[in-house]
């Protein structure tokens, strides 16, 4: 049994049309038209291969065939993209558990438990500034106030009138938590969006773990002065003890020498900021992302010393707010064994991006399946993944889900 | 013959009362109430002390004691203020020639020259973007179209309103202009915003030169990027290469190692700055001030070839492009010397802020005397200078007077 790569592609091809922009980028984030317009297409094409299909309270699309004692065995990812995003991220891993299903009806093939896709809400950062919403909300990670009080950056229209435009219903959110081991295992397949499996020619990758996240906000206190009077010898520079740090920052990540412990500097903003001003003051977000948090406590250690360093020598002071610590999120074993080929040749990574994943990890069992990104390259136009390798993945998908259906109550 | 210490105290606490703020500081931008009364004040008492006064086209306050065939020899500063600045600044250099007027009257002592007492209009950094608009406006180095197009930066109203309420007339502009050698010598007395009079416990510096000021704004393209899928050994993060750069600053200027020599990254922007993106961009003003142009061409050529290392090493571009390149401004020779004591021991320094004096010295001999600042303290409420400082240089400055008015045509 095989999944339908034409089929597959042609789909790909109709959903990628919803959004599309004059750049061949895709605009389709929660609350557009092009949102509104994926999701009806999702909708009817489940219908058209016999799922049933409902929209919970914070509008996820579950489409399932048919009913069992049993909890299901759910494939997807998301449907919404960043502005001028890609044609694959997010929408490829829906497209693969919808043709998994129809592969599965075509070839009459009955599983144990049901199969189940799944679309999740806003993914993507938006202008709701709620990212993963659709799988922070059913995992109880996002507050029911949180959600009603949130409104579009833009234009301030309350996040629950997207959500109704998209199906949901916010004032029902208790009704769609999911509760732990709710599913019998949860999949999701996506674009690696980075140049590892480019670079090594290989089409996909099981991820072993979801990447750590921690965030500070630093707060560098100098001295504002006059930019003319004020001899070298006397100043407390906040720009120059920034830039130290965040120099200080790479030093120290690039001395782990791993590819998957990262460390960057993304945000930076100094006070008053006028060129003819020494600057006061610095605030900048230091961003660390490791596979385990020994490696983060280890590099925090010595950004610790060295900030105390830049302290003593500039005569500042560093203020540190952690305002993300989101652990790495390790990948189910049974999971991940069912994704690997049994020759042993299939490659196993860590995933340097967040995920919905990360969220369906802390309740159910949960893996995931990176295919190549063409040069890396994602949330951009540019965007590509190889139908070849898709065709992979779908079919080392499709194996996955028959091996779990057998080895899972 | 010396100045009156008690009334020059006097004047300075009354001049003070207009604009001060419940933090201690000034208030007196150009166009304010406070800028209106102070004007007002100035003029009233030049009048009691028998001085003619003209306000010209840019509202400048012109204030002298008859008229004669010679040209004036002319001291004063400005009376304008930074939003929450101090009482020195500028306030002092008027009010010491307004002293030196009404010394020279009391004792009927009769000068060649006529003696003017001169107030510049917006010395400052000002709503209006335009600062030295006084000094700029009659040297010929700011045009009529620029300042007729000149608004508020707040509310958008034409600095011609703001012009007109302090007396001017921006119509009359060219009715203003000050031609080549139009006075005798200008003198203006200042704070010195710095830090050297303080820690050498001197009273008074005369200024040799003022300082050259320089300023780049450069653009480093890097390539914006995913923070968590791109391994460090990929990156062209432009915010790095904008910290070691303001580093190799810093380093260069260190070297060189002298107090009239220094330089500041004061304003520093990066794009798009969200702390899960590489930044791709990193735009910043560079800024040299040097006593002289060679000292700043050295320092650049040094800059070209560490920036040139920076955009090999982290594979991003630099754009560079000069908005600054006010060269230093030597003083005259005759006012520096008629300003320096007999006994050699007034010592002589740069001035490491801009002033009036830059544009007069481009066409009359122009000289500057500098009075210590508490602390180095300036633009800010804590600004201070002793009462015993401004009284030395109050004689200073009438000894330099009398000694010009005998040496000049």
């Amino acid at each position: 049994m095989k999944i339908n790569r034409q089929r597959l592609e042609l789909n790909l091809m109709d959903l990628a049309q919803f959004g599309l922009n004059n750049n061949g980028g895709i605009d389709r984030s929660l609350g557009s038209d092009a949102d509104a317009k994926a999701r009806e297409w999702l909708i009817q094409k489940a219908r058209s291969i016999g799922l049933q299909v409902r929209t919970d309270a914070i509008a996820n699309i579950w489409m399932q065939n048919g009913d069992s004692d049993r909890k299901p065995i759910t494939v997807g990812s998301h449907h919404d993209a960043v502005p001028n995003g890609g044609k694959y991220d997010g929408a490829m891993g829906v497209l693969l558990g919808l043709e998994l299903a129809q592969t599965l009806s075509e070839n009459d093939y009955r599983l144990k438990h049901p199969f189940q896709v799944v679309s999740f809400t806003a993914e993507e950062p938006n202008p709701y500034n709620i990212s993963t919403m659709g799988s922070r909300s059913v995992t109880g990670k996002l507050s029911k106030s949180t959600l009603i009080l949130a409104a579009h950056a833009g234009n301030g229209t309350p996040l629950s009138d997207a959500i109704k435009k998209a199906g949901g219903d916010l004032e029902q959110l208790e009704n769609s938590q999911l509760s732990e081991n709710a599913m019998a295992a949860f999949i999701e397949c996506h674009i690696e969006q980075g140049r590892n499996l480019f670079e090594k020619n290989l089409p996909a990758a099981v991820v072993s773990v979801i990447t750590g996240i921690y965030r500070e906000l630093v707060t560098i206190k100098g001295e504002a002065n006059h930019a003319g009077t004020t001899l070298m010898k006397h100043r407390h520079d906040a720009m120059l003890a920034g830039a130290e740090a965040a120099l200080v920052l790479e030093k120290v990540i690039k001395h782990v020498n791993r590819n998957d412990v990262v460390g960057t500097v993304g945000k930076y903003d100094i006070y008053p900021n006028s060129a003819n001003i020494i600057p006061g003051e610095a605030r900048f977000i230091l961003e660390v992302r490791t596979p385990n948090k020994q490696m983060k406590d280890q590099i925090m250690e010595q950004l610790d010393k060295e900030f105390s360093l830049i302290e003593q020598k500039r005569g500042v002071s560093f203020q540190r707010e952690i305002i993300l610590n989101q652990p790495e999120a390790p990948m189910d074993r049974d999971v991940i064994n069912a994704l690997l080929s049994s020759d042993g040749t299939m490659p196993v990574q860590t995933s340097m991006a967040g995920h919905d994943a990360v969220h369906m990890s802390g309740i159910v069992k949960t893996g995931m399946l990176f295919v190549k990104s063409i040069e890396g390259k994602s949330h951009c136009a540019e965007e590509e993944t190889d139908i070849n390798d898709i065709e992979i993945a779908g079919n080392i998908l499709l194996e996955a889900v028959l091996k779990l259906d057998k080895q899972l109550d």
